[in-house]
């Protein structure tokens, strides 16, 4: 490395991480994800923009050799966190207590994609493949490609919509992880004999089992493991932080090389220790929040722009393969995933919107994508394809969910033809007011906020408690800003219940902010009235969206006086309601 | 890139990081700085011990071509983002305040090791200089090595004992500012006629033309700019720490690589974007902690272990050079430092402790010897023997300091000769107590305290408020762990006087772990009772040391109750006291 490699590799680095992330912040500002104005980054800068208008800047700017090789190491690491903090958004938790539902919807949403990918491949003119000869592993891909599913947009798009820790949101994520987890590994297997040229049936059968080898080895030894260290770090916790920090990167760094080394794509390795380490509960949600804001705010723009950069966008444009590829996709997988979630029990319109929402792909899409062109598997137009179906299927979910949920008309989750009976003054009122909670834990909490219910829900309120304790369980209900809202529906209730606890001193209950809950609303709901869960929950969330409808709703006493200060709050805030909450948007950057 | 080159990559990253943190850890276990563990795992890996016994293995791990580039994006990366954590430490705001002192600490602790380096490399003989034609070059070159400082080493020294936040330590902490602003630029300016073989004046005096404009262009002009948009930023404050994260970053390498072009090193433009994002008052303490986390514990290893790769220690290890660059270092700057304290007023003793404190190089000397390495300026010998240097000074500072101001056996900072009468208990029963604090402000805070020791001090109330308050303008006095002490000394005082306030709302001191201070101990000292009020301090600091002491605390209504509570736990705890508090360690990392 000589000084001017140094100094043209800092200005790449520069030029594309400035550049992304504004163009980035654009597409937030539009309402699109950031990844799309990532994207175009690249394509501004690279063979499509740049090296278009002045071919000189362009090999000034990112030229071959060194400085090539200096932003390949960059992108190398960027790529496998990225993975890593995808993995980290999977709960093995959740998963398994909504295993069979979310198994269900899933299997359908991966298999019928696979099938309409797989029809696709083989069907497409010879001039469409990079390697005719391949023919069957390029259809196997294509099927791969379109079955899997992004994570983070979708829990983002469950989060824009007040979604996320309701059942639906629970069965879409649930579905969404065991697709990554599958889609993963069976995109990882494909890779080798893809490099090789061919498949070699007795290498390919060792590749998977090398893989699932190293997937189980480290989601059922690894963790228990990684649990293990991690008490022993937390033991100091003013250092455990950095530990933690350092150890993640290094196990992360070393499952990408073991993948890397046994024929399967470093990312599967970075992705797989992500999903071993974000499960222990002693990953502090700080630790999450600086790897997060880190691969998000500093290595995930250079990614993406340089994903984009050395194809020409313009000229591999191929609109009938882009529709092709686009409608197969959306079809395959909305349909699979819907039909998947009716026969888990669910209504038809609410099993559609499930069906958009894992239609979603979004960056890892484009990740996979430039992987398989990388391998030669696919050329530039079906890598464009690809991208353009990510990016289209990503924006389609948002609205699509809420169409279906919340109807044709822009209705708000918290009005609606009930709504007026729903909203969180009504349902106190007609509840219970515990303005001191005695309880110092998120479990007895709940218990004394359901004896406090005795009158108006009688012998329900035992089997109401088991079930908002089990649900508990499955994901915590602490939705930060001081708030919880543990809830569950119960056999046998008719209409929503809900019993609103005040702490002074706060209860923990596992906040994304860390912070205890001060605000408690209990509440209880008949079953499978999806719908109207929905709304509730936002209604109750948006009553103390502010921070001074919550400082006053804190010093009220008496049930009158919560009422009251729940019923100005709510009209004041419902008429100024508007899209999401700040704090929903910390998922928004993938 | 190929797939091995990938491999090769993630391997090496993934074995100098884990070692390196290893070794870090074991050395901060020692009570050493974590750098000397990471450039130790550079000498085991590198070429010194692995490429000694298992050459095999080094040149598998650490081969050159694709893989070396690679890695050398990622320490460019991470040499430039370190300055930028050394640059956000740099406060302009105490420097300017303790200016006087200050300059006079830095100049004199500048101008001695610059005169002893310069002689030195003037009589070295002929066979240690790389190229004996530029000893001009040379001797100037080590003059401004020894006599930059190294601020992150310098502040957990401070902190370590409990000296940070008192006189004696703002004075340290701005002379080392000072020292490195200037010593930075001058070695920027020296590294472009270091390459060009020769001192070419008309190129040197462009050069010292472009470095101080840009510095000044940064800090008088950018300043304000930065400020603005961050203003702008913070509106959206969801959002604000990612974009912020990402404008720093992006700011950084610009600056970098404008500095990079004009031919100072890139590292310089680092470091004046981090002065100048870091003076903003606008840049929260978690975004700076997200930085600083990460280029801790994932960048600075990797690099610090790559700068031992390529060197021998074993055959460079020059013990006479080693111990001349050694004592002339240290000698030179601490008599600069202590005659520097003493005319500003300072005890001997404690200008003593002053000049031990910037004795300390740390991780910036190591840089500057692995810049003048690379440039050619200097051989392996001459950077083995300054790299020694630089973990010798550090290792010396917090001895020699703790000996200077507690005296020779190992008193602890509580106990002492007048320590029975200056312990927390005794200070709040002569002093006042007020349980419930009414103030919201640190300002009302500091006036309501005041004015609650009329009786104790009479019209000293009104000068003491004025020299409290100006001195909690030049760094707030928030500890973290809901405790503040704002303190000052106020002529006319003969004895420390305290007075404590209770605060169940909290108020914003500004703690490094953002939270609000509900404990609060205004503190009067006698003028220039160096030595006790880093007693006192320190003894307040732990009469509320653990959580459970100060939950007790909270519950205290009167003045009896409260001294009883600070003398069972003051009791308690120095029988137990050791070391430092678990909040001094964030800065330990480098």
């Amino acid at each position: 490395m000589n000084e001017h490699d140094a100094l043209v590799f800092l200005l790449s680095i520069a030029v594309l991480l400035g550049v992304a992330r504004l163009l980035g912040e654009l597409a937030r500002a539009l309402g699109l994800p950031l990844v799309v104005g990532e994207i175009l980054a690249g394509v501004l800068l690279g063979a499509t923009g740049l090296g278009r208008i002045a071919p000189a800047a362009h090999a000034f700017l990112l030229p071959g050799g060194v400085p090539a090789s200096m932003l390949s190491g960059y992108t190398t690491i960027a790529v496998v966190l990225l993975l890593v903090v995808a993995g980290l958004e999977v709960d093995l938790h959740i998963v398994k207590r909504r295993g069979r539902s979310a198994l269900t919807v899933a299997l359908l949403g991966m298999v019928m994609p696979m099938l309409g990918g797989f029809v696709v491949g083989y069907l497409v003119p010879d001039s469409v493949l990079a390697h005719p000869e391949q023919r069957g592993l390029f259809a196997f891909f294509i099927g791969v490609a379109l079955s899997i599913s992004a994570l983070p947009v979708i829990a983002k798009t469950l989060l824009d919509l007040g979604l996320f820790k309701t059942d639906i949101g629970l069965i879409v994520m649930s579905a969404a992880m065991i697709n990554d987890l599958v889609g993963w590994v069976a995109f990882s297997i494909l890779l080798g004999p893809m490099r090789g040229g061919g498949i070699d049936f007795a290498h390919l059968a060792m590749t998977v089992g090398f893989a699932v080898l190293f997937a189980a080895g480290a989601l059922l030894l690894g963790r228990r493991l990684v649990d293990r260290v991690l008490a022993r770090i937390e033991q100091q916790p003013d250092l455990a932080p950095g530990r933690i920090l350092s150890l993640l990167i290094v196990v992360a760094i070393l499952g990408a090389s073991a993948t890397q080394a046994i024929g399967i794509h470093a990312v599967l390795g970075g992705f797989i220790v992500g999903v071993m380490v974000g499960d222990s509960p002693r990953l502090r949600e700080r630790t999450r929040q600086t790897i997060q804001q880190f691969v998000t705010n500093v290595f995930a723009p250079v990614f993406f722009a340089s994903v984009a950069l050395r194809v020409d966008f313009l000229a591999n444009f191929d609109v009938v393969l882009c529709l092709v590829v686009f409608v197969i996709a959306s079809v395959a997988k909305v349909v699979g995933c819907s039909v998947g979630a009716r026969i888990s029990g669910m209504p038809w319109r609410e099993s559609l919107a499930v069906g958009f929402g894992l239609n979603a792909r979004g960056a890892m899409e484009i990740i996979l994508a430039l992987l398989a062109r990388d391998a030669g598997l696919v050329d530039d137009r079906v890598f464009v394809a690809l991208v353009t179906m990510a990016i289209g299927t990503s924006l389609l979910a948002g609205p699509m969910m809420k169409y279906l949920l919340y109807g044709p008309t822009s209705r708000s989750p918290a009005s609606g033809p009930s709504g007026a009976l729903d909203d969180a003054a009504t349902l106190v009122r007609t509840g219970a007011f515990v303005p001191k909670l005695v309880a110092a834990t998120s479990a007895r909490a709940i218990e004394e906020l359901g004896h406090s219910l005795r009158s108006a829900i009688g012998d329900l309120v035992e089997p109401a408690l088991i079930a908002v304790l089990e649900r508990e369980m499955v994901a915590p209900t602490g939705l930060g800003d001081d708030v919880a809202i543990p809830h569950a529906s119960v056999e046998g209730l008719t209409r929503p219940v809900v019993a609103l606890g005040l702490s002074q001193e706060g209860i923990d209950f596992d906040a994304p902010d860390g912070r205890a809950a001060r605000i408690v609303f209990l509440l209880l709901l008949p079953p499978k009235a999806y719908e109207r869960e929905v709304r509730v929950l936002a209604g109750l969330a948006r009553s103390v969206f502010d921070a001074k409808a919550r400082t006053a709703l804190l010093q009220t006493t008496s049930v009158d006086e919560a009422v009251k200060c729940l019923d100005e709050h709510s009209r004041r805030i419902a008429a100024a309601a508007q899209g999401s909450g700040p704090r929903m948007a910390s998922l928004a950057d993938m």
